[in-house]
């Protein structure tokens, strides 16, 4: 059946005109999310202001099996967002109000339009801290960052978005809406669909409101850049810091490419033979902290540091966060095209991965960037290419089979905060084994029974 | 077909003579778990020592038809390992081992039979740390406390059980073999098996194999206790401390029926008109966390308390929580039953369900005993009784009704950690809609399509 005029027509009845639409220059903004080279053009675009609107348009959906691809910002890495079947595209952004911030209870309420970064500053505001943090975060929406599961740079101490979730309102693919988890610090009443909706990537339900645990604000943060002349050298001194008591929140590292980018947002002079750069921070109490900066300081410079700059204000640290951060995006100015993954290795096999993604270079004759969260072993490894040119479109996705080859045989993931969506489909069975594949299957179709919702991704 | 003498005979040949038994003196001790009142005889019990015999166990089940009763050491609280319907309980007992404790990656690898004290000397030995510590810990296994998400005291810093279960090994109730999860710090490929397996109180398949996240063992632990003479007073206090930036690890309580039964044991007089006590622990840093100490001091006793006693040592310490530890068999002392839920409430409404016991203390005319988890709301509510006199247990069970209509009213949840198991089973539909109920359903026929694996649990 599909969308055709006629189910267009209820549905714009249904939400009325502010809501939804079908003209092809906006469909094409919605046709694409941050995967490179991913591009299927959505039938219309709906944009609800509510569960029950979201509930009202997914009985339709269901009705006429339409196809309904939930979405945030966009930002996501692996086309998780992408109308592969075409379809609805349902974007949540105009569901972003914070409903509520407990300051007894250390919990927040919020609809799953709000952009990360504002849930940052809100809770702060109040004295509280939410700690996942992805690079995306000015842009990137709350509800994005639980379909994905979504981790960033202070996962090493704080853990994932999944850590933080306890409770969601979300609507299912036949229009039900259903309440799961707590609003308390524990609760074990039933199975976990939760967590099971957490990480899903929209294929279950569309999650309409989500509890957040939230912690007291770190009274201090100590940010540092420390500098190499080697990656191997940088590398070894990652699992050494990790093997140490003091748990840093960020433990972040770039390479010489990587930092070949973004060298002149520093605003720091770096030594001239810096091939590798940590970003180093902590939190907690001010005495503290500084006393660990200075023993990690210390054991960073045993291990053959450079050089170490402190941020001496807030405003150094955001800039060096915002090169950080800035990243991604700033590849292109490499080439044309890239090939982005978000491979994790046991933190001790760190060094093996670096040494290993150095030959991967020498092999393919590609430029490969890679940096990411070095603190728990998840490496962002960006094989970039000319997609014009057959020969480097085919050596660039050689080498990620050989990268995803070695992570597994370390012990590792093929996804540690990406998720599989589009992108990663091919790769699934080389992780999770048919078995299991078969439980998540059925599992999916326990909730999705039509196969409307997120067609197309992880496994389907 | 049930599990009858040639069946019986299958099995034996399986395992061997020493891994199975029918005497009726050893399935009387099978027959019943730290649950009161509930009592079941299985056909048999059988002891595997692998998880290829788990799976062949299953297999033959499977085809039988039989019923499993996965179960650790019987120490749960709502009859989980009870065998309702008979068949053949599974005492993981003999899986045992700790298989690996990895210093550079902060994780351990274990069998389910592993005693949780055990495991944590073992990774404490080697400065690390596992921080869920239930009160059965020097009785109850690990599996156990995947399958229910065991939480106790230092959940309020550290999280519950979930928290730390990276990757797990199990047996389908067809014998299959899966592998979930991951064995690195993140890890988001395909829907999140492993914490839907955990708390799922053995129904969904056998766990055979945990890796579990480790942490630094803190450098320094503070114990202490605050006398108060009044619950209202310690409620409102825990609310005070709960608001502030230090977490403490512990928050417990107990009330002066608590008090009474345990006084002598606390190797401290406290004050004689000491009606509550709240046990405190801090860790971390030792100068920072003696300075949290003295912060907290300072507000409790603003807060009304009548004295602190610190604890000077760890023996002093140890005896505080094995006073506290031994509180839930010794309220047998007070009457020949108890019905003992484990509520939670946000952390705020504390003193609102503290007021609360109290008054269905005295509509009820029984002896109510609480303590607990305060610093995540969770609180071991007691309701003891004599289960002769037919009045009285009339009287409990209504109690419990009013319970937990107040918890859910105040937001809460009637189970924290003990889990939904037998015994709660009547009350799943005042929390869990029949939706979600209908989800939870069929995500147990997906695992378990004969409903072979410990039936009559949480909602079957």
């Amino acid at each position: 059946m599909g969308l055709d005029d006629a189910v267009y027509r209820l549905l714009k009845k249904r939400v009325g005109d502010a809501q939804i639409t079908r003209n092809p220059e906006d469909r094409v903004c919605y046709s694409y999310d941050a995967a490179p080279g991913q591009s299927f053009m959505p039938d219309a675009v709906v944009f609800p202001e509510s569960e029950a609107q979201v509930a009202d348009i997914m009985r339709l959906a269901w009705e006429k099996r339409i196809p309904v691809i939930p979405r945030g910002s966009g930002s996501g890495m692996t086309g998780g967002a992408v109308p592969v079947q075409g379809g609805l595209v349902m974007a949540m952004t105009r569901m972003n109000r914070i409903l509520d911030i407990d300051t007894d209870n250390f919990i927040a309420s919020v609809e799953p339009g709000v952009i990360v970064a504002d849930l940052h500053t809100a809770v702060e505001n109040k004295g509280l801290f939410y700690p996942p943090d992805p690079a995306s975060s000015a842009v990137c929406t709350i509800g994005g960052n639980v379909g994905e599961c979504a981790g960033g740079p202070r996962a090493v101490k704080y853990g994932v978005t999944r850590d933080y979730v306890l409770g969601l309102g979300a609507v299912m693919p036949n229009g039900d809406i259903i309440h799961t988890g707590v609003c308390t610090a524990k609760g074990v009443a039933g199975y976990d669909l939760t967590r099971l909706i957490v990480g899903s990537e929209g294929t279950l339900a569309i999650v309409t409101r989500i509890t957040l645990r939230l912690l007291p604000k770190p009274a201090y943060v100590a940010t540092m850049a420390v500098c190499f002349d080697d990656m191997g050298k940088a590398a070894r001194t990652v699992s050494g810091i990790m093997r140490r008591a003091v748990i840093p929140r960020c433990v972040e590292y770039l390479d010489e490419a990587s930092l070949a980018l973004v060298r002149n947002q520093l605003q720091s002079d770096l030594p001239d033979q810096t091939r590798a750069l940590l970003i180093l921070e902590l939190d907690g109490d001010e005495t503290l902290v500084k006393s660990q900066t200075e023993q990690i300081r210390a054991f960073c410079l045993q291990s053959g540091a450079l050089d170490i700059r402190m941020a001496t204000d807030p405003v150094q640290a955001a800039a060096i966060w915002q090169a950080r951060k800035a990243l991604s995006p700033t590849l292109y100015q490499i080439a044309s095209q890239k090939l982005n993954e978000d491979i994790v290795v046991p933190i001790s096999k760190i060094p093996d991965m670096v040494s290993h993604i150095q030959t991967l270079q020498q092999e393919s004759g590609l430029t490969i960037v890679s940096f990411g969260h070095a603190g728990d072993g998840n490496i962002h490894c960006n094989i970039m290419y000319d997609k014009t040119d057959a020969a480097q479109v085919k050596q660039a996705h050689n080498a990620v089979d050989k990268l995803f080859a070695a992570t597994l045989a370390l012990g590792g993931t093929i996804t540690g905060e990406h998720g599989v969506g589009l992108t990663k489909k091919g790769y699934l069975s080389w992780e999770i084994g048919e078995k299991e594949q078969a439980i998540m299957k059925q599992i999916k179709a326990v909730f999705d029974p039509r196969q409307i919702l997120n067609p197309g991704k992880i496994f389907s």
